[in-house]
């Protein structure tokens, strides 16, 4: 297999003197590229390893490999060619003259499009510190102290409502368990399911990148379902030895599309008659614009569907609060895993969300936040069909995002961020969030995942004027 | 080897019953042996696992365990005889006839003296408040999104700034890592030292229980170093083949003595020649009574010395705030199990509590701690010495806790502890701290572990009262 190390024995990249200065991975990774380009060690026209293979050797997301290439690329240092990868470009290279290093200028990021995130300028500052006021007024001391692994049971009490009202989730409040967002939910799961035995887990043929990540710390293997336009080919579930199965049953991440009853009743078919659990990973469930949202897959069996929620989206991803409702023969485990990982989440944040819940100010922010998100979509729609109109925005009306796909004949995907960079735009392609197991994309038109939620209000009408120069390139 | 499977293999101890109910996991673990002896299925005079195995089995903490054999044996399930652990009980167990089942009256616990807790009905609300309020007004919105997985270089400026000047600790914002509490800072760099190869760590021969599971869990194995009158024993440190140490030098958990300038150089030395990496825990370094602290051990060696801090013993352990100053080659690895385990630490506490040091706050309630702390101490120590002249107090005066060493003709610790719930007392023996891969305490005197942080201030009176009871019995 093709790998970093066999790729050049004697090549160190050496990430850690960028992270001591200071830089993010990112840009301690193009450091170490640009300082192997300059002093020589990486000579022009050599094959670089794909940004899978480098991501994986130096285990880093994927992601970060990407945009690394693409930033370098856009600066002249690789040069990247359809078919053939990244390779060192041929000129435009500094050369290793006694003249001092002079640090290439990088286009700065002015518009953030990624997927995934909300609008954290729209957080309620305001409404959450009176919340924290109260709920701080009335905790019991032995709130602040060590307590129940499963979280605050004034915030269970609170989302057992909210989630059976909204999401029509079945549970109560000993089921639920608070973690520091679905990262370590999904983290904690794993590792219960490996103690059971589960050795690998059905994920999405496209998903988000790190969730890959945490499920192979966890030492499990995953299997990709195909995706169609009825959603995840859980049919395919009865047909493998999987253990359990993540999916997005309300919108499919990054495509957008939900999932088919039909697909629905099939996982959970699967996990009865397999002794499986499928993992029901409700990011973005608030967010559905055209029409009530299809519930919480969860009902349909609460002993075999974990749901894990979030407030990354719907408040901010700085809060690192989620949720998981386990079946009953999980709580166990599962807790066992949270008091190995950090004994328990965060006191005080759970007893404000707790009251911004029962107070009503959580909805009133969910309310507010759907028509901001709602106008943004129809924004996008409707520049796009004006000023790209040959490009297609395709997914349900919902969430934060909207995949555009491309005419077979544009820019690659690769050339494509290599010239957002250049924009000042940061977003994130399809095959990017293609589930690495899953193997090489089949030949497609190019798509890009657009992120309308990220930019701050007065920055999203520019940024859709950069995305509608780049689509035009 | 003994185990509760060769125990009895038909003898299923079901804790997931009481949990869903909502019951603990101690509550749990009652309630299922008070099950078993009803129904018959642990019969009068059968002898019970020891808690360290029956610990081990049920992936409990031993601690859990002990705590339900001594509720049982004050109820009269169960009996415990001095050398011939607990068996059940041979009367006073209700017959199981038709009659309904009374559950047994407990007696409620009225005073907790448990070590390793401050007393956090002194917790500094308004303060704050009134800096979460102050640092929230401040923020940019990035704080609220997705970013450095160390955590806010607010906090991280802070602290570098604080560590200096109060622990000596030598460091910038660039090393430090903020995590959730002690207990993930020690997960992650068990990951991060597996990865490197490393796979037994030595830690003290007493300690706090939990971190023990931690490791174990990481897939690290435990090698005890000996204490005596000058700490750890470091000295042994290099014949043994650990890859990592775990010492608390400013005051040894529970046995209360500092580690001797000698055994700080012993450490080091074996470090740097062989690669290692001294893990220092400073839980309390705040708190000491008669005299300026020890500075940090970490200043001896930056490179070969972690400082493991928190805010759990000065602030609030549901805060769950905790920090790493690592070297400079752990930060890149150190990171990377930050990002998989829950990709950083909560934003609004780390704001918070970054203004709270900022603007003098967390000095003066420090102050006030150490103020409050000492007078506690000081009166545990007078008040033990005229009603319970036989007892001796030992340790520094120092933290939030002191072993108190009972004449060898006493109960035994089990007795003390049953006799303890009985008074409505929670408190901790000295063999519950024991590491169990140093095997079985030495044939020493009975000792109990008073954590005189815990109760607030209108309990501690009444709760010494209860104590010198106990101690009198």
């Amino acid at each position: 297999m093709e790998s970093w190390a066999t790729f050049g024995g004697d090549l160190h990249l050496d990430l850690t003197a960028g992270r001591a200065r200071g830089l993010g991975l990112r840009e301690a990774l193009e450091d170490a590229l640009r300082t192997a380009v300059r002093d020589g060690r990486l000579s022009p026209g050599t094959r670089l390893p794909s940004s899978r293979v480098l991501s994986g050797d130096l285990g880093i997301a994927r992601n970060t490999v990407a945009e690394a290439y693409a930033q370098l690329s856009a600066e002249g240092w690789l040069a990247s060619r359809q078919g053939s990868g990244t390779v060192v470009a041929e000129r435009g290279t500094p050369s290793a003259t006694a003249a001092p290093a002079i640090r290439p200028r990088r286009p700065a990021v002015r518009y953030e499009l990624l997927a995934g995130r909300p609008d954290v300028s729209r957080f309620p500052r305001s409404a959450w510190l009176a919340a924290a006021r109260r709920a701080l007024a009335v905790a019991p001391h032995e709130a602040l102290s060590y307590s129940d692994p499963r979280g605050r049971i004034e915030l269970r009490r609170a989302l057992a409502e909210y989630l059976a009202r909204v999401r029509g989730v079945r549970t109560d409040p000993e089921r639920i368990l608070i973690c520091s967002g679905y990262t370590q939910g999904l983290g904690l799961l794993c590792g219960a399911l490996r103690e059971r035995g589960v050795r690998a887990l059905a994920v999405e043929e496209y998903g988000l990148p790190p969730q890959q990540q945490v499920i192979t710390a966890a030492g499990l293997a995953t299997v990709p379902l195909p995706l169609d336009e009825g959603g995840a080919r859980t049919d395919l579930l009865a047909g493998s030895d999987v253990g359990a199965a993540v999916l997005t049953p309300a919108h499919q991440f990054p495509t957008g599309v939900p999932l088919r009853a039909a697909r629905r009743a099939a996982a959970v078919a699967w996990a009865r008659e397999s002794g499986g659990i499928v993992i029901e990973d409700d990011y973005d469930g608030e967010f559905r614009y055209d029409r009530q949202p299809v519930g919480a897959m969860q009902a349909l069996d609460p002993e075999r569907v974990v749901y894990a929620g979030t407030a990354s989206k719907s408040l901010a991803p700085g809060l690192r609060l989620g949720w998981l409702v386990l079946p009953g023969d999980l709580v166990e485990p599962v807790v066992r895993q949270k008091e190995l990982a950090d004994g328990q989440s965060g006191a005080f944040e759970q007893l404000t969300l707790a009251e911004l819940i029962t107070s009503g100010g959580f909805d009133r922010h969910i309310r507010r936040s759907r028509l901001h998100y709602r106008r943004r979509r129809d924004q996008l729609v409707a520049t796009l069909a004006e000023r790209a109109p040959r490009v297609r925005v395709t997914g349900i009306a919902a969430g934060l995002h909207a995949v555009v796909r491309l005419p077979p004949d544009s820019l690659s995907e690769h050339e494509l961020r290599s010239q957002a960079a250049w924009l000042g735009l940061s977003l994130q392609t399809l095959s990017e969030c293609r589930t690495p197991a899953a193997g090489p994309a089949p030949d497609q038109a190019p798509a890009l995942v657009i992120g309308y939620g990220t930019p701050p209000e007065h920055a999203f009408a520019p940024a859709l004027e950069a995305l509608c120069t780049l689509l035009r390139l």
